[in-house]
């Protein structure tokens, strides 16, 4: 039987207010519960569950994490001021979880990252991107990166990051990164203020695996903008698909197009 | 029976002597002709005809593009300084020349671009790039992209492309855009010089269609860099994915990687 | 004693109109001209002279280089979309050309451009940008540049250019361009579409002479918008500084930073 | 009379060794003492004092830093991979020690920062950049920019840092800013990987003063690659020109041109 995950900020008044409207709505039919993203307590999710994503971007790819792990299905809803991730406005809730609730709703299968490495005892999981960046002020790392066994660039940087086409519009985007449709099997490489050295990404198939390598200094190693661990010089993260995508529901959405217009309209106000 | 087509510029004289030092070797088992890319003579190609691309990059162009019309196969030789799309040193050219006769090369099928306009008697392949370019100095020209049914932005630019993961390393990557792997069946939207917009590109599924249309002002429609049409203002051209793909031999090439290293290098000796 | 030239293209109505309205007004008093760029015909400018340009920045470039030649005063009056060479509204047209005939408004001197050649009888004015560009369809120019006595990098672009600080909103800015104070004194050099080189600007002091030589092909001599000429290659063209600045009158005027707001929205809308 | 004070790391041996050659060869004439910049031990410097900074860029801005205090003369000595800063090759250093004691160097000045705020006890000197960036992994900061009294735009960024010309080839080139010539008097604002912004600079005249206000969310106040301090949401900085310039002698060095060539290769290799 199906269940409903919500997954919020305890900061965010506004989702836990529509968290509780969602709980008092379904409570007949289904069991709602509402995780917060922020005490990392536990939640037991089935692949059964529907996990419903009440916030922006970040509490998307937490609640994504969440969702993952069973296989469930995730909608977002967006409460944040940009919201790529995002395909439901607050107002339609209701209306989506119930069609999402009735199978009504298209899955979309999204590329997501595993992380490991040979060197640490490393396993990680990210929907946007996994960064390999400085830990200290003032200091750059020296990254060298191979895409399989062809050694590609090596990169003196604030980071390198491995993104995915659904992470493109985020830190990729800051970065310098092209965006990429959401849809697309690709992993993208892209270096944060690199210094003297080519800024572009590199965009290659998601059957590829990307070594990154820190040289010199170590390095901190960030997935979907959580601390996840630390590497040592010489030591490597391996970045590849993971071999489960993310199952997004899909709503009429506004297009990629449509988005992107009214972020940089926003961005620039 | 198969047959070789060298294409070569009448201008470049390495070219033409090594494309007499393949006739002159291979006259007793298959014929060889040699097409010069400058006089536009027509010459017959066949399905079974080997291309052999005797340049540069701008050479493997042209050859692509007469190959792509009988689905033969395709071999670059690298008499360039850059030569991103060609695999085979110079040294190499019997060697390879007779490993593809004899059926022992692998076939990548890379993605090429269909132009076509409702508004334009316009149809044309391409094998790296088509660009709506300004056709006038000092003025831009303002061109409205659309993916599918959904509007993107509005460039006033020198220009904007769609490029393929193959035309990716060429006039994409000056402008701006990202490097991909040749393989992969993307789009590549990027603005040449767009004045106060995003710079950034937008990479789509081939399967996508993508119109570029002129506003207030007339543009020249430029494909692998040859002009092949001119767009009034309101007309537009789409590009989508040739039904068709090109077949390039490929060899044991150097790697990606190595490539860009090389060529990052070169750029600023 | 005093007079008025009004630039305007024959093409804008509601320049022309502008214009009568103003001779209306003036007639009592100052002789009003009007001076239409289109058809190139002469008009005599004296030091006295106000120049009044009503259009678009290209309006006003065509109007800076008549105002300079008798080192005369410009009112910029903003007919177009973007403007941020121009000061004044166009409902402030009658005021500000009164308190500029009573010398009430602040002169800004901005640096401008002179572009000759030791290879060809070049010796040009520009405000914004001189660029060496392709001239060809489909081929980038290779173009070496030279501070002084020092070597900078070769690029192997769409063209190169050097910008005044008044310029950099400007062409240089689509290039990728920084955006400078206008009132600093300082050269530009500002790459457009470089192929595998770093496509980042260099500023230096407007007492430097920056030389850019073609190598291999023809280039383009683009000055504010306009041809001027044509290099051939191994032929140089040296920019610096011209010993007479461009008188601009300031009003109270939106300050640089709500231009560039204003303008970015704009660019997205 | 005369005395030098060598600054170096302690843990650069190449450096250290040095530092006791010069001790020894300057023995019979002047005193030597060699400061470490990692233990932060106190050194007396007056303006009489020659400033040897032996090492790469880092040590050469906390031996501006020392001599600036005291209105000093620094000689930088190059034993780093890209050193843009320094002049002077090892191999050199008891001639151009021996040239600068007998004053036969060139002086140059250099702009310099001070940065200030009124919401908190910063009054921070330094040569190359203060960076206003975010202190927490995976959260950008937001900063608002203000030119004297104009607003500029405001970046959700990594970063927003201001740069004299000198710091241009550092962190602002690696944040894709122009290169600058050093002597230019002007401030330059770069953000580093904004989100949704336009990323480009914006330089101003060092008469300016520009100011970054944190919105939102604390963020750390970064000088020449060192912490120095925090700014809660709301509060700002001031950065202008420090009153007193940075003395750096000059030798018969590589032009600026010759240098980025270089560095651009060696970023490549």
């Amino acid at each position: 039987m199906r269940d409903v995950v919500v997954v919020a900020y305890a900061s965010r008044e506004d989702a836990l207010i529509l968290a509780r409207g969602l709980e008092a709505r379904l409570a007949q039919s289904v069991a709602v519960r509402t995780y917060l993203v922020d005490d990392d307590e536990l939640v037991d999710v089935s692949s059964d569950t529907l996990v419903v994503s009440l916030g922006g971007d970040g509490t998307f790819l937490r609640a994504a994490r969440l969702a993952h792990q069973a296989d469930a299905e995730i909608l977002g809803v967006n409460l944040g001021r940009v919201g790529f991730l995002l395909s439901v406005p607050p107002e339609s809730l209701f209306e989506e979880v119930d069609r999402a609730l009735a199978h009504q709703l298209a899955t979309e299968l999204r590329v997501a990252l595993r992380v490991t490495s040979s060197d640490q005892p490393i396993n990680e999981f990210c929907l946007n991107e996994v960064v390999v960046e400085r830990d200290q002020i003032g200091h750059m790392v020296r990254v060298r990166s191979f895409i399989g066994e062809d050694e590609f660039l090596t990169y003196s940087a604030d980071g390198v990051m491995v993104a995915t086409a659904t992470g493109s519009t985020g830190y990729n985007f800051s970065a310098g990164g092209p965006v990429l449709s959401p849809e697309l099997e690709v992993l993208v490489l892209t270096p944060v203020a690199p210094h003297f050295t080519i800024d572009r990404s590199i965009v290659v198939g998601s059957d590829q695996v990307i070594r990154l390598q820190t040289l010199d200094r170590d390095a901190a190693i960030v997935a979907d903008g959580k601390l996840v661990g630390q590497l040592h010089a010489g030591e490597s993260i391996m970045v590849s698909n993971d071999p489960r995508g993310v199952k997004v529901l899909a709503t009429e959405k506004l297009g990629l197009g449509s988005r992107l217009r009214h972020s940089l309209r926003e961005g620039h106000a």
